[in-house]
């Protein structure tokens, strides 16, 4: 087998086999097929696509490259949930708990932030003491003691996915399905849950811009998961604006609490009551839909699962009170307020450019290594819909540099869009939940 | 600039900027940009295709990758003449004489062979003691003198395209018009002539293997040339089977000196006899077509144009004897015969089977730097609308090894199709000259 006939062959637009898919894949990750002809292959199949044989082989061949986390000293259902990212995205911090309250056993490995997105991961560390290197086998322990663990991607998952998306990340082929697909699910998979749910953002602020995409891909997911023997479920959410009043680190993990207290934005909680329903149905805690709310609903009402949340932080080190006393947590001690230019309703806010705007105060990264600052956020006074005063606070920001604050500014000024006419809104933003998927 | 930003825009289809194909060319040329996104790139162009402005400014910035040839020295009209590359093809040794004799300068810098097709420089370097590492005073002092001169390549014409081509020829994007076209014509322009005529083969042993992408491609390389200011022609002709009776080096050099004494086979002579007349129009020697063939005619039948062949091999350090008595050339010593399995007509004789069965002999090279036996041979006693007995001779190996003779000798029967009726044999093959372009 030759690595050249298997990309002749993809750019002729003809499926590959099993065989060629590993031999591409093994040969890239043990240094035998070069960059230049990997590129080459992704390329073609950006052009040609693949179809559900080759995305699940693609996807196995991936998961296979590394380590396969062997969860069986779990007790119960292990539900995974998974978010393709999003900004404001605080969903992991408030589900994990709920769940966790209700008796799934969440065995959370998380990722970092990376360019506009924020990662769960960052935004646990902002809480003083907290640890997300946990071994496996403490890992799981904390499990079957309270239920909860979130921790930190181990290195050697998938590390083949790991290799092509370095390569996909600099040579423009990041955005098809079949790889963004396989990308996702061979970590998953190889994370050893027994069911996935997950959130597959669309939108402005989401890598999948269009409705249709967002589908196909939650589609292709699902599919995957469920040829390889998972129970899976697909929630196609909206992130044309972001998710909740805060974005940022600290003040997520703030929000987050605020939200277990029964004072989540309405949207924020539409997302995470749907999200935890589905994780409660898949790990069999709850017969139907109509069920797991009322639950879901009752874990937060009764304080089970700020509770949760708490002992979470507590068993991994960090200190309990930033839960019970959210104040207590870092935030940027330079505040701006920025004001509305005009009056009028607030008809689109773009929530890449707020993700942006974060990311210029120093909260987010540009490079995989890059250093960010964990207490600096932004609260959004307004959300579209809403109607303003000129000179009217529309957003705060909370940074820790002067000229930092300001670059934020300026791009924060773009991300909202008044006008007069509040006709101009589109009220199907409404609706957080744009379509399910099993 | 961003490499990345220029992938991406081939890939959503849009066309480049003179200022971005030079950001990549040069780029790559001088190691700024990786292997990994040159192949991205490539694969995206196979892609999306690039329009005449784009595959002009391609040329450019591959010609002007390495040195330019300044050929002023030479008086008269410089005409360059270019094959694509196919199976037999000696015209060269043929044609540069002809025009030579009739005055046109010909400062003729040619190629080595590769895979299934041979190269002039090859054949040339099969007479003992001829010289074609010439130093450019000496050669165009040379074409001065005696109007004619052939050397190699020297490594510093367009490095630009030598390092692409070797990246397609791994990444599977080598077949793309715009590539192909550039690629030839960025050298050939560094070359300094200031006419150029084209011969694009089309058929089974050319790479183009039918009439649309033939004449496609020699329209992209008319288009280019005109734009960069030269005189331009283009013959596209027909390599379904072999040009000429002889496959090998220094039996092509034979067929070469038996066609300029006025015996050469009718097909082969067609294709010379308009390649020659075309290069006495572009080198203002001959008025129009009819004159140029008269004048073309007389070059040979005088005998002037074989004594101009033996005129440069004698300028170049070869032994003219070789061209009085070419039976003092070097041929394999061992001979086999190969029989015709059955009686009837041959309806087709496949160039690239033949061209495949020299290299099997040891007569072409498989990769770049692979050693040539330039003694190996083929003689074609039969050829296509031919009728043959059973077990009557359809071709002659001229083999220095006996188990590779036999390998020659299974790829030739396979190249050869005998069928009962002769109505199978498509009385098309027999017009040589498929299209003129200009």
């Amino acid at each position: 087998m030759r690595m050249y006939d298997i990309i002749e062959k993809k750019k002729r637009g003809y499926a590959l086999t099993r065989e060629e898919i590993r031999y591409a894949i093994e040969g890239y990750t043990n240094g035998n097929v070069p960059d230049y002809q990997m590129s080459a292959l992704l390329m073609a199949i950006y052009f040609s696509k693949m179809n559900s044989e080759e995305t699940y082989e693609l996807t196995m061949a991936m998961m296979e490259s590394g380590d396969l986390l062997d969860l069986s000293a779990i007790d119960g259902i292990k539900v995974d949930k998974h978010s393709t990212g999003g900004v404001g995205d605080k969903t992991t911090l408030i589900i994990g708990p709920i769940v966790a309250a209700l008796g799934v056993p969440v065995a959370k490995m998380s990722g970092r932030g990376l360019g506009h997105t924020g990662g769960t991961i960052d935004k646990l560390e902002s809480i003083a003491g907290f640890n997300t290197s946990v071994e496996l086998n403490t890992f799981m322990k904390q499990v079957n003691d309270i239920k909860i663990a979130v921790a930190g991607q181990t290195a050697k998952l998938a590390p083949a996915d790991k290799k092509i998306y370095a390569l996909r990340d600099v040579t423009a082929t990041v955005d098809n399905i079949s790889l963004i697909a396989s990308s996702i699910m061979s970590k998953k998979l190889a994370s050893g849950a027994d069911a996935i749910v997950l959130d597959v953002k669309c939108g402005k602020g989401a890598f999948m811009k269009d409705k249709e995409s967002a589908c196909e891909l939650a589609r292709t997911m699902v599919d995957i998961g469920k040829s390889a023997g998972k129970k899976m479920k697909a929630i196609v959410t909206d992130m044309n604006e972001p998710l909740g009043r805060w974005i940022g680190n600290s003040v997520e993990v703030y929000e987050a609490v605020k939200a277990l207290g029964n004072i989540g934005e309405r949207k924020l909680m539409e997302v995470c009551n749907v999200l935890a329903s589905h994780m409660l149905i898949a790990a069999g805690i709850a017969r139907q839909y109509d069920d797991a709310i009322i639950m879901v609903n009752d874990a937060i009402e009764s304080g089970r699962a700020l509770d949760k949340l708490a002992q979470l932080v507590e068993a991994q080190g960090g200190d309990g009170n930033n839960v019970r006393k959210p104040e207590l947590l870092p935030r940027g001690r330079i505040i701006r307020k920025v004001k509305a230019t005009r009056k009028g309703c607030i008809i689109s806010l773009d929530a890449e450019l707020v993700g942006k705007a974060c990311m210029s105060l120093g909260g987010g990264r540009e490079t995989k290594d890059g250093e960010i600052d964990l207490s600096v956020g932004i609260y959004l006074d307004k959300k579209t819909g809403e109607t303003v005063e000129k000179d009217e606070a529309i957003a705060t920001i909370y940074g820790s540099d002067e000229d930092k604050v300001n670059v934020a500014y300026s791009v924060l000024e773009r991300a909202y869009t008044i006008e007069d006419n509040v006709d101009l809104y589109n009220n199907s933003n409404e609706n957080m939940i744009i379509k399910i998927i099993d």
